[in-house]
């Protein structure tokens, strides 16, 4: 379809990835929807570019084959020499294809995800980029979405919004791996419309952002105790479980044995009687990655004008569609 | 450890199979502290057999690698010529070890499985053996579990259970896959540990059965709408979701497409203008095996003479543990 350049600023689309993890389901299964035109996608005037995150492991059902594609953005991986790995060949094909340096760039990157944690619908924010914080604060302020800042974490690295100039994920559970539920669906399509509504706003100028953000960021994870062999010696306490965002007190039970022994939470160093909030509890993925759940804390962060002039300078360059997308 | 010879019968143990499906995590979890002997499983005194169902799917926190181990065990199967399908391997492994012909026979087997749906804590009971019959009853009486009868359904055949002269399935969620929770851990040890003592009771003669039996029989399943291509085009409304265990009426709505119309569900033939209680809604595993729901019949079935005399006779032949199990 023909589209019209942006005002300024190098012009690109908005990129929206659904199954970057090919076990979550309820993204892929809107996108095809999307692709037939029911339900529309609205998509604010914005020219928006589809894509299957990974293929080849959406088809088997896996979160991937060889290795997390949402590990495997890290520019010195993926100027490596491995050649063979799966994931690592996806993540340049898709840089290749809808990178901001592509012939047909996109700037700004969605990338739909589900968890079997009870998260809600809310927001990934990695790092903290001007742009991307100002985009949260509008998402925040209409649909009071919660915003997991994952950064200082030199466990998790390379994630697929890191590569555009702006990027959010949406994150919505809790789902099973391999399950389809409408609600998760409904909300996974609010929050992408709602923000390509914010990215148009700022494109025309006219977003109105809040005086304050509220971030849950990211200090540590924590695993399950384990035997020598690695396996769990005790699972996430009942009291945990599905309260995602609800503040841990020390003392509060957070693990127990199969026995029926509660473990309380004991703070590490430098957190000690504080609370934390916790996220991703008990998710299914993270189990081999170590992580029962992630501790945050709650801050409230002034909106800086410097973010929303990011926003602005992002947005000015984003191409409208000529027609409304299908 | 020593064990007595029951008093009449075959003897034999009693066979509990965890990870059947290598990505239902709990029961095999509970297995390794079961093996360690924290916490005790209280055998009721019968000599148990404890068994890692599909330890190479576990390894890959895969249902199965080649084929469902839970459909491989029927006997024509397992006499043909496949030797390189994984699971039929295992399945002959599993008889070859554990069978009633086996050196050291079980007798009765307990298959411990989870389930995305919101089954709650119950029982699978395949077709109408009537020691598997006396059994149910028996554990329905104590615990209240409701019981899915599955019969007459020639697109899924070849259970474990079967190739035992006795045995259920005990089936608890909901739970994601490769999750383990609490209280779903806990719900499997109590049905477990229950049945052990319903047996050791009809060993000794002394297990009292209920006048009656709840069975929900099995109908027929029924699939998403799909497309062409075999995508999904709606996925299961709202209403039905968590509602395993729930009638539904000819009207009741039971799809819901992506652009959010409801489809109701309109009885196939021979069901018209009736009831049906759904189960196994939206159960991960199944949307591979074209099955988004099944539907059953509620039926009250009067106990019968017949089935608490096979149970006994079962019963009898049951070894004690010498010692306590650990």
């Amino acid at each position: 379809m023909a589209e019209q350049t942006g005002a300024s600023g190098a012009a690109g689309r908005v990129l929206v990835v659904a199954g970057t993890h090919g076990n979550e389901r309820n993204a892929p299964w809107l996108l095809e929807a999307w692709r037939r035109g029911e339900p529309a996608l609205a998509t604010a005037g914005l020219a928006v570019e589809l894509v299957l995150g990974n293929p080849a492991a959406w088809a088997a059902n896996r979160r991937y084959l060889d290795r997390d594609l949402n590990r495997s953005f890290l520019p010195e991986r993926l100027a490596g020499p491995e050649q063979e790995i799966h994931e690592l060949q996806r993540a340049r094909e898709l840089l290749h294809q809808h990178g901001p340096q592509a012939p047909h760039p996109c700037q700004v990157v969605f990338d739909l995800h589900s968890t079997t944690a009870a998260m809600g619908n809310c927001l990934v924010v990695y790092g903290r980029r001007p742009a991307d914080l100002a985009l949260a604060a509008a998402l925040q302020a209409r649909l009071g979405l919660p915003i997991y800042l994952h950064e200082g974490d030199p466990a998790q690295t390379g994630y697929l919004v890191e590569r555009w100039p702006c990027g959010l994920v949406i994150e919505v559970g809790p789902v099973p791996q391999g399950v389809i539920q409408a609600a998760i669906a409904r909300q996974t399509q609010l929050a992408l419309e709602e923000a390509f509504a914010c990215l148009a706003s700022a494109r025309a100028g006219s977003l109105r952002l809040p005086p304050r953000l509220v971030v849950h960021r990211h200090l540590l994870s924590l695993d399950l105790p384990r035997d020598g062999a690695g396996q769990p010696l005790a699972c996430v306490h009942p009291a945990r479980q599905n309260r995602d965002w609800w503040p841990l007190q020390p003392g509060d039970p957070l693990f127990l044995t199969v026995s029926g022994e509660a473990i309380p939470y004991r703070p590490p160093a430098g957190l000690e009687g504080r609370s934390v909030w916790p996220v991703f509890i008990n998710e299914a993925a993270y189990g081999e990655k170590g992580i029962a759940l992630s501790l945050c804390q709650r801050e409230v962060w002034p909106l800086e004008a410097a973010w929303s002039e990011a926003l602005q300078a992002t947005a000015a360059g984003l191409l409208v569609a000529a027609r409304p997308a299908a």
